[in-house]
C-alpha cells in the first residue's frame, strides 16, 4: 500500500533528544508556505515519536511567529515535566532565518472515569448526500481533502457580500485520499477550515494564523470507531476587531461523539 | 489611595532581561497555592512591563506543569519573534523544584479596521438586583472577587446532585474591592470560574486546571469605558470524559461588548 501523502509529510527523522529534521510537503501547501494544519500535526509527531512521551494529546497550541518558508525545517522539543497524570511539553520550529513558530503540547493519562458530553452535533443530511467541494488550484491543502458543505459554502470569486452572511460554518471533512483518523490528522483537520472573514464577508484581505488550539477529547478507541468515515466540521467566530479575530471549531465523529474542538487566532489587515 | 491586593500581588521585580522575580500573594489562594489567574496576570504582567514590548495582548496561554507553592518564584521571558502586527513570547515560571508553568503570549498591534461581533450578550437582570455570593474561607481568590449568580449558582455542599445540571453558568464579576479594569485584572478574571465538575455533577473530586487560554478581544477604549463595573461572564463547557474536561468562557462589558473569551482544560480524577 502506497504511504500516506501525510505519513509521506510527517516523516520526521530524529538526530539527538528532542531534535528533529522535516520538510513541509507539497500535499500540504497554502496560498504562500505550508498549510497551519501541518505544522500543527508535526509538532505533534515529534512527541508521539518521542520515547520520553506518555499519554495521549490533550490540548495543542501553535503560534505562528513567523512565515514559514517550503522546505527543510527543525523541531525542538523540551519535555517541562511530567507527572502521574499529566505531561508538559514545549517546542519550536526553526528554519535557517529562526524561531518561525512555537507550541506546547500536554499529554495526558486517560482512563474510564465520570463522562458526559454537554456539546450536541448539530442535524446534517448524510455526507454522501452532499456534493465535494471542488478542488482549488490556489491553496494545495483543499486538494488533500474532502469538504461537503452542509451550511456556509464558501464563495471564491472574493467580491465582498453585500449584506455581512453568517460566521457559521458547517461542513463534512475527510483526508482525500482516505486514512484512518488518529490525533496526527486530527491535529491537521482542526485547522482545515476557510478563514472567517471570507464567509462573513466575502473579501480576501490579508491575514493569516496567528495561533491555533486544539483540544483533543477522542479517546484511541473513538479514533479507531471513526476510520476513514468523513467528520462533521462546525466553525463559527465570536468577534473580529483591530486587526483580529477568532475561529471557534468542533470536529464531530459519525455517531455524534465530539472528537476535538478549538479556537484559532486570526490576524487580518483591511 | 491604598495599592489594590493585585497590584500589590503582581509587583514584579526586574533583575535582568526577561528576568522576573515575584511572588505568590496571600489574596490569591486556591484550595492549595496560588490561584491561577494570578499566575495567568504574572506572566502578562511580565511581558507588559518589558521594554521590548509592542501592541496589546491578543492570545494567552498557561500551561500549569506542576503544583506551585505559596512563596517566591521567578519567570524568565523570551520574545521569539517580533513584526509589524505581532510579537510572541514563550515565558517559564519556576520555583526551586523546577519549571512550575509555562506561557505564550501573543501581543499584537490594534488597529481601527472592519468590525464585527457576533457573539451576542445573554440576557441578564442588572448586577446590583442580585445577591453577591458570601465569601469563601477555603477559596482566598473568591474573597477577591464580588460574585452574583444569575444562572447556576454553585452548591458547596459537595453533596451529589440527583441528576446532572448544566454546564452553563452566568455571574456578574469584579474585583473586591473595586479595581479600574485593565488587561491584568481581565487576564486574572478569565479564570475566575468555578470548575464546571462542581457545577453539573455537585461534588469535588480531586481536579485542577491543566492549561487555561485567553483571547483577549478588548481595546484599550473598552477597557476604559467599562471602568470598574462588574463584567457578565458566562461559563459553559463541551465534553468531560476520560480525566479531562474543557471550560468555555466569556467575559462582556455593560454595553454588551465582549472583551475577552477563552478555553480551560481541567483534569479531574474520579
Amino acid at each position: 500500500m502506497d504511504t500516506h501523502p501525510l505519513d509521506g509529510g510527517l516523516a520526521l527523522e530524529c538526530f539527538g533528544q528532542g531534535e528533529w529534521r522535516g520538510k513541509t510537503s507539497p500535499h500540504y501547501g497554502n496560498m504562500i508556505g505550508p498549510f497551519g494544519g501541518f505544522i500543527a500535526a508535526a509538532f505533534l509527531k515529534s512527541v508521539i515519536d518521542d520515547k520520553r512521551r506518555t499519554g495521549h494529546p490533550v490540548a495543542l497550541t501553535v503560534n505562528f511567529c513567523g512565515s514559514i518558508a517550503d522546505g527543510d525545517f527543525i523541531i525542538t522539543s523540551k519535555l517541562q515535566r511530567g507527572g502521574k497524570y499529566t505531561q508538559h511539553w514545549s517546542l519550536e520550529l526553526s528554519q535557517e532565518a529562526g524561531v518561525r513558530a512555537t507550541a506546547t503540547l500536554v499529554f495526558g493519562a486517560r482512563a474510564e472515569v465520570f463522562e458526559h458530553q454537554v456539546a450536541k452535533m448539530p442535524k446534517a443530511p448524510a455526507a454522501l448526500k452532499l456534493v465535494a467541494m471542488p478542488k482549488n488550484a490556489l491553496l494545495k491543502w483543499v486538494d488533500a481533502y474532502e469538504l461537503r458543505f452542509v451550511e456556509g459554502a464558501p464563495d471564491f470569486t472574493g467580491k465582498a457580500f453585500d449584506h455581512l452572511r453568517s460566521a457559521k460554518t458547517v461542513f463534512y471533512v475527510r483526508d482525500d485520499p482516505p486514512r484512518p483518523l488518529d490525533y496526527l490528522s486530527l491535529a491537521a483537520l482542526s485547522d482545515c477550515f476557510f478563514l472567517r472573514n471570507l464567509h462573513i464577508r466575502g473579501t480576501f484581505p490579508p491575514m493569516g494564523t496567528v495561533s491555533l488550539t486544539t483540544y483533543f477529547h477522542a479517546t484511541p478507541e473513538e479514533l479507531n470507531r471513526q476510520g476513514n468515515a468523513p467528520l462533521l466540521a462546525v466553525g463559527d467566530c465570536k468577534r473580529l476587531n483591530g486587526q483580529f479575530n477568532d475561529q471557534q471549531i468542533e470536529l464531530w465523529a459519525t455517531d455524534g461523539t465530539l472528537l476535538a474542538s478549538g479556537v484559532q487566532v486570526t490576524w487580518y489587515k483591511q
